[in-house]
This record gives C-alpha cells, structure tokens and sequence, in this order.
C-alpha cells in the first residue's frame, strides 16, 4: 500500500448529504445497535474493538458519547489512553492496552489507543524510526491475536479534522467555561507540531493496515457521528448473531 | 528445524559427573546470583522470564525453590498457571499470561506457561491442529514482543524426566504425607497419555524456537537445578550490567 496523503481526503461531510436526513439515519441506527448489541452479549462469541484515534479537538470524546452512548453500559467499556505510569513503562508499550482488550461479548472503545506508541512518542522524537517500525510490527502480530484468538472485529478510526477547524476547537475551550476542562496548557504548542503528526499518521495507516483504518471526515460532528454508528451497525451485522438457545 | 524425539534424549545426569562437586558448584552460583539479582534490580533496564515446563512430577515446583529460593524475593515474581478463570477464557489465550510479564528489574518465573495452551490443550483435543498451529504464531510473536520492547530475556526450560521417574513420584504422592497435597485423582489418568504430550512437546520445540529451549534431563535434582542456576547466571552475566551512577 502506498501513503496515502490526509491533506488530500477532505475533512467535511460531502456536500450533496443532508444534514437533517443523516441525524435522523444516525437515530435510526443507534436504536438498531441497541438490539444488535444485547444480541453481541447474549451469544457471548464475538467482540468488539473501537480505535478511535485522532488529533486533538477531532472530536473523540463525543463520537465515543454520542455512538455508544445509549448502550448498555454492562456490554460497553471505554478506556481512555493517557501518559505511561511508572509501572506501565516498566512494561512493553502493549502490556496495559493488552489489558483492556474486549472479552467475549463485550465493546470495548479505545480512547486513543497503543498508536500514541508510534504517534505523540515519534513526533517528540522519544523513540526513532527503527524503534517506530518494530512497534508497527508488534502492534500488527498484536491486533492479529485479538482477531485470531478471540473472534475480535477491531475498527479502526481516525478523526480527520482540518487544522483550522481544530484551532477553532481549541480557542472555544479557552472561551466556554463548559469547555475549559478540557483546555491543556500544552494544547497550542502540541498543535504546531500538524505537518508531523500528520507523517506519523500517514505511516500509521501505511503499515499498520492488515486491518484497515476508516479516514472519518470529522469537521462535522453529524456526520462524523453517523459513518462510525454506521460502520458498528454493519459490522455487528456481518456476525449473523443469534440467541442461544436452551441446551437440553 | 527437524523435530527432535524426546524418547532419544537422556533423562538422566551424565554418567562421569559427580554429584557432590555439581551441588558444590550450584552452591557458588546461587551466591553469584545474588549479586546479579542486585544489579539487574539496580540497573532496572534489562528483565528475565523463566518458562519452567515439564511433565507433572518433573520437579517444577523443586527447581523454582532451590534456584530462586535464595533471590531477594522483591525482584522475583512467580506465578503458576492453573486452569484459566471464565474471565480468561474471555479472552486470547496470551491476555493471562501478558499480565503476568516481567517488569524491568524483575525476575518473573512462570510454573507452567503459555505452552499449556498448545500441550494440554492439544492432548486433549480441545483445540485441532489448525488452532495449535495459530497459537505457534502467536505465540513466537509474544516472546518476540517482550525481547524487543522490554529487554526481556526469555529463558525456556522443559524439565525431561522419563516415564518412570514420574510413576515413581506419582506413587510417593500417594504414600508420603508431606506430598499428598499435591497429589491429584487425575494425576495417574494424565500420565497415561505420555506418548501424545511427547508429541505435543516435540511440536512445540519444532516450531517455537526463535527464542531455543533448554531440554534438562530432570531424573536427578541436583544435576537439574545446576542447569537451571547456570543458565541464568550465564544469562545475567551477559548483559554486562552496571550500576547507576549518581545523576550530577
């Protein structure tokens, strides 16, 4: 596979969609995936892994709310990655998200995810390129053995949001008081780094692909919001689940 | 690499070895492991995993205590793995066991392993030979993961005693009051499938060995737990560690 170039795929909902028509969809998906998953924890087989990755501001925390939202928070578990503890570095960079793998019946949502180990750590230059390619390897054997060994659907997403669209972001967090605990002293600097951040990710896609990633144009929450609903919905689908049965 | 036969390997120490010299020598190594225990806990960047496998009755729990019994207990971690919980049979195989892997500075010692998922597994068709051979792969991929990113040196012993050593001792389990509690009704049942955890094992050697194993003949103790002791001693040795400094 060739890298692809993210400045090239386009950060907004195509303009021909109808913004009313796709939030009314959305809702209509939603109340599918509410079947689909007690139908996920009943049969006790498959599960599910949600990668949502994406810079910040891109929309994360309100996909994971706005998607998975009205589960069942008993078949749901979401996991938000943040800076190593001491006992997590003492580890390989896959031991605490090897953790947090599904089990059986479960969808679990990675708030961001073991990327950041070839993302925020190669953009600072925390570890060099040799090191990023073996974690590329790793984490390709790692989400094989999720697939293999655990009939696990892993669905990657990557929130693509324009960088003027996320400088506007980070101001209203510094503006909206509902906003500001969000606010990082560290989020403007961190947003300079675009251009590299954008060559990690691109790598990322290129040759972490055995299982593809889903570019989201993520600009407009909406529409955002309905490709990762749709895409759940499809793939719980695709499982042709059915209810156990009583075993006489 | 060709299959090895167990059947043609002996069980036994070498004949022209003597026995009080060995226990002599494995003395010496054990005081030399202390104070490379100390360093690899002061150093904090290198970290052992001891695989110990082998038949029931080849002296697994006996190795554990008389090689690493005399370590610093805060830089040794054993964990024996019995049959999996209902939470970890919700997950991959290797979700268990990755839990469980030495942080740096640590000695992590596993009484059985990994490797029961394609022996015991396998023996008792729970899984076909298609499965075993995805677990191989995952399996190479795991060690491979805790080498490269933790500095992990993985040292895998397979405990060779012969048949008959291990009836006998079955039987002592039966007579002698101190080792009943390690006798299980089940003990007699499984022994009687020696050829197929034979071929179980072959097959493992054969095709989990990037990291080799140490095949130890295990009819005679002492002669086993100077193997053992000398390996991580070489081992410990060979990473030329050093002490911190003080950071000026």
């Amino acid at each position: 596979m060739s890298k692809i170039k993210l400045s090239a795929i386009s950060t907004t909902a195509p303009k021909k969609i109808d913004k009313e028509k796709i939030k009314a969809a959305t809702q209509e998906i939603l109340q599918e995936l509410d079947e689909l998953q007690n139908l996920l924890y009943a049969q006790h087989k498959h599960c599910i892994l949600l990668v949502i990755q994406g810079m910040d501001a891109s929309g994360k925390d309100g996909v994971i709310k706005n998607v998975t939202g009205t589960l069942n928070p008993q078949g749901v578990m979401v996991h938000s990655f943040k800076a190593p503890t001491a006992e997590e570095a003492d580890h390989d960079f896959l031991w605490r998200v090897h953790q947090h793998a599904p089990a059986k019946g479960m969808i679990q949502v990675f708030n961001r995810s073991h990327y950041e180990d070839i993302l925020i750590q190669r953009v600072h230059k925390w570890i060099d390129d040799k090191m990023a390619r073996k974690r590329m390897e790793a984490i390709n054997d790692f989400e094989k053995l999720l697939t293999v060994h655990n009939n696990t659907k892993v669905l990657k997403f990557y929130l693509h949001v324009s960088q003027e669209a996320q400088q506007q972001r980070l101001i209203e967090r510094t503006e909206d008081h509902r906003k500001m605990w969000k606010y990082n002293e560290s989020d403007f600097e961190e947003a300079k780094l675009w251009d590299q951040y954008m060559d990690a990710y691109e790598d990322a896609f290129k040759y972490c692909n055995d299982i593809p990633w889903m570019i989201v144009p993520a600009d407009h929450n909406w529409y955002k919001e309905y490709i990762v609903a749709l895409t759940l919905r499809d793939t719980l689908k695709s499982l042709n689940m059915k209810y156990p049965r009583l075993k006489k």
